[in-house]
């Protein structure tokens, strides 16, 4: 949990070491980059994205960013809506994206760095519908929009708040009003806001603004909530996502820019064709921002898999997804700026399938050195589920990787020089002064992991992580406490609300 | 499978990518290797070692050995059974430490090379039960001894043989005959001799030298069989252990040193003091090789993990053994030799936090470049199981890693610069020539992975992971077809086993 993890147990000392803390923040990869690619490749990769969108361009739908990019030197056909950008107009915006800033979150202690080396996990995000053991397989509500962000309130590793659930009890054009309300309510890390046509987008903002107490400046001088941009792969993008890259970057909001390439369907079969797909994509969006206010923040994105060619469902955890990822992070560099990866996982059930397509892609994300780290918590099915159980089996990876991010020390104390003397041959170091003086948080203590022996275990009920998952997201949702802003934040959020309400909503453009 | 892997499908066009193998064979480290401590942290721990043997000394408990010791230069207390090394002689050991040889299998086809870049897969060894869900948790036998040789020699993912269930229904001074005859009948790749007496190694190595037709000479130049030899923490090493040194050294053949330091338990708290164990008892043992035959092939052994502080049971796939995994890397390069690691897990049952466990684990592995992975698929409960539909579902991120191993092209043709003009915004790559030409085998074909949708999943029974992998490794028992060589192997045998049975057999030693 958040705080007092280690608290919760009957431990016979405090805690004494300080290159251990509970609050996973702040993290840096602690791991170098790897690499698919030579530099010469991801040079051949980058240029010829650069080719696509000077040859071949890309169609923008929305008449606003075709004019914005034709005002700044790209070639525009109106007839066809197709976009040429030029090379110099890419380097153009890529020497004004900004390479770090601070994500802004309602309680300064969740503030969290963007930079080169940072790393921030984002929870299974999208999902149209939950599933848990309790109550099965159901469409996204309120209540589980609520309860999604309860939990991902509860633990530190999860560094954003993202719509793990889908309210679709609520209609599309009020929705936006619950969504951000319940953020700065319930929680208070940065923020998510969709980006679902410029009058929702205004509102939200506004509300954040107003929860926040925040003046115009103020909003406008950070970075306060972020929107993730699809692209419409190949080379398409449409009205809402133009919109939301233009009003986020005239806001000084964050726009993650994501093509989701999945080879052999809507990209290259091949993973250097379909990163050049994605790269060239991701320019045109950065691009775009750059040339509506230059310096808005922006994040590279990539999320490419490969197409499971007896299915046609997306596959996660492979091979190729893996090479995207890396890839991805060596393309992010080369043009230096900080950028997001994915965790995925194609299963319909928490099971060994679900743990491997999960493992695999958070270290092909690691191994890239990803900056944010999307669903890295939750997902099912390829999106079209948030798992519960799911999520705190998840959870228990991300806070193993987070424990990475401290030192590991080697100076005396930590080499045991001690302790080697004093334990013989046949003996052992349980009771060790050296062990003594450090054994009460000298190790990660696993959140859902049962270590106990199988007969035990058996005699127990022989429950899977699965089933332990359950109990644990359950109490930590009877045992939730919403932050103390909450309540202020509450009282100057309803009138807006709904005044706004009674006005009809705002409904999400198309 | 082994063979024609990809073969087994309807698929419209055979196999066209020169650059893909389902001949997981001579894999190479696809990654660069992590650090978790600087170089001069890992001298230091290198050299604290190094004190370790000199100033405390480390307890063997076989005369041979302290003979052989004192006579290359040690100090040796006959009382106490205690030998001082000085690094001089560590030194030497080092020195003549072969750094690369070739693994021989009874199928030249299957002998692996090893190297500061193999990358080898063992299979989840010494486990005394089974665990499967169509017959529960019983003890190892013969049965599930030729079961899990079986297993292994169908997947080409795994490199050597290893005792996956220990065959309890046969006595154990006549077990050695038939765990040996079994690898060479039922397979045909690297070999495993228990180090249990020099009569029960002395006849293993006989049986491979008539099985396989080999003079004395042939047997002599080559690796054809290896074993573990761990360490009894902290600093002991007990008699069959020296034993299985000494025979292995002599007769050219590959020991495997493997310290098992539980951090907190048999070995200091911190990562860095059990680090400085594991490598005192290490060089301990690789100096005792060396000393009996300059050159004899030994290779470095890691597998450190911590102690569950709440149940005192080993764990596996924290963030310790994650260090532990990435800094014994940097040990065994620091020495120049080549290095076995190993994946565990703690859990019960083939479930999510088995998966986590064991990906973990497996990527530290990866981290640290090992070039031997131990315990690699079928592992539970911390090696008292070694589970069917784990090994099936493990195999499958074996194969997932395997595939890294290949080239990445990136090449005019795998940058589809010709796809990318051919298809247009609003289309897809489905039908391109780009895609059509490389569909067969672009990507990885999974083993156990279901990537169909939720209803047609749950329609068709909602099977987990776990479930579907019974079937798997049904059918492969089902399937098998043990190797060409079999029958004459099993002919030049039998006579030796009956002879040595009704001889009385050989006892293990303790």
């Amino acid at each position: 949990m958040s705080s007092g993890r280690r608290g919760g147990r009957n431990r016979i000392a405090p805690s004494r070491s300080p290159n251990r803390s509970a609050a996973y923040r702040q993290l840096q990869h602690p791991f170098a980059a790897q690499q698919v690619f030579s530099d010469d490749e991801i040079a051949d990769i980058h240029h010829t994205a650069l080719r696509v969108l000077h040859e071949l361009g890309i169609k923008f739908l929305l008449p606003e960013a075709r004019q914005l990019l034709a005002k700044a030197g790209a070639l525009v056909d109106e007839n066809t809506q197709m976009v040429r950008i030029g090379s110099d107009l890419v380097a153009e915006a890529l020497s004004t994206a900004p390479r770090a800033w601070r994500m802004r979150a309602p309680n300064p202690d969740r503030d969290q760095d963007v930079n080169a080396q940072a790393l921030l996990f984002y929870p299974g995000a999208g999902c149209p519908n939950t599933i848990d053991r309790a109550r099965g397989r159901v469409p996204g509500s309120l209540q589980s929009y609520q309860e999604t962000l309860k939990l991902q309130q509860s633990f530190d590793v999860i560094h954003c708040l993202g719509p793990s659930a889908e309210p679709q009890d609520i209609p599309p054009h009020l929705r936006h009003y619950a969504m951000t309300q319940n953020q700065m309510v319930l929680a208070d890390k940065p923020m998510f806001v969709y980006a679902r046509g410029q009058a929702q987008t205004q509102e939200s903002m506004d509300m954040i603004k107003l929860g926040l107490n925040l003046s115009d400046d103020e909003f406008a001088h950070d970075v306060w909530c972020l929107t993730v941009i699809n692209t419409n792969s190949p080379r398409q993008v449409d009205m809402p996502m133009a919109q939301g890259i233009i009003d986020f970057a005239r806001a000084g909001q964050l726009s993650i820019i994501t093509p989701f390439c999945l080879a052999g369907a809507m990209a290259p079969v091949t993973v250097a064709g379909a990163l050049v797909l994605q790269h060239a994509e991701a320019l045109a969006a950065i691009t775009l921002a750059q040339m509506v206010r230059s310096g808005a923040p922006v994040m590279y994105g990539g999320f490419a898999s490969n197409v499971d060619m007896k299915s046609g469902s997306p596959a996660f955890g492979t091979p190729e997804h893996i090479r995207f990822s890396i890839g991805s992070g060596q393309l992010a560099r080369h043009i230096g700026l900080p950028w997001r990866s994915a965790v995925g996982a194609a299963s319909n059930t928490p099971d060994m399938q679900a743990g491997n397509e999960t493992s695999m892609s958070l270290w092909a994300a690691l191994m890239g050195n990803a900056n944010l780290i999307v669903h890295s918590a939750g997902w099912l099915e390829g999106g079209l589920s948030f798992g519960y159980e799911k999520f705190i089996n998840d959870v228990e990876a991300l806070q193993t990787i987070a424990e990475l991010c401290a030192p590991c020390p080697a100076d005396a104390g930590a080499l045991a020089w001690e302790a080697l003397q004093e334990v013989q041959p046949g003996g052992h170091f349980f009771a060790a002064g050296h062990t003594m003086a450090r054994y009460a948080d000298a190790f990660y203590e696993p959140l859902v992991a049962d270590l106990r022996n199988f007969e035990t275990w058996a005699d127990d009920g022989a429950q899977t992580s699965a089933q332990r998952a359950t109990r644990i997201w359950q109490g930590i949702l009877a045992d939730f406490h919403p932050p103390k802003a909450s309540g202020d934040i509450a009282e100057r959020l309803a009138p807006f609300v709904e005044a706004r309400t009674k006005a009809g909503g705002a409904p999400p453009a198309s």
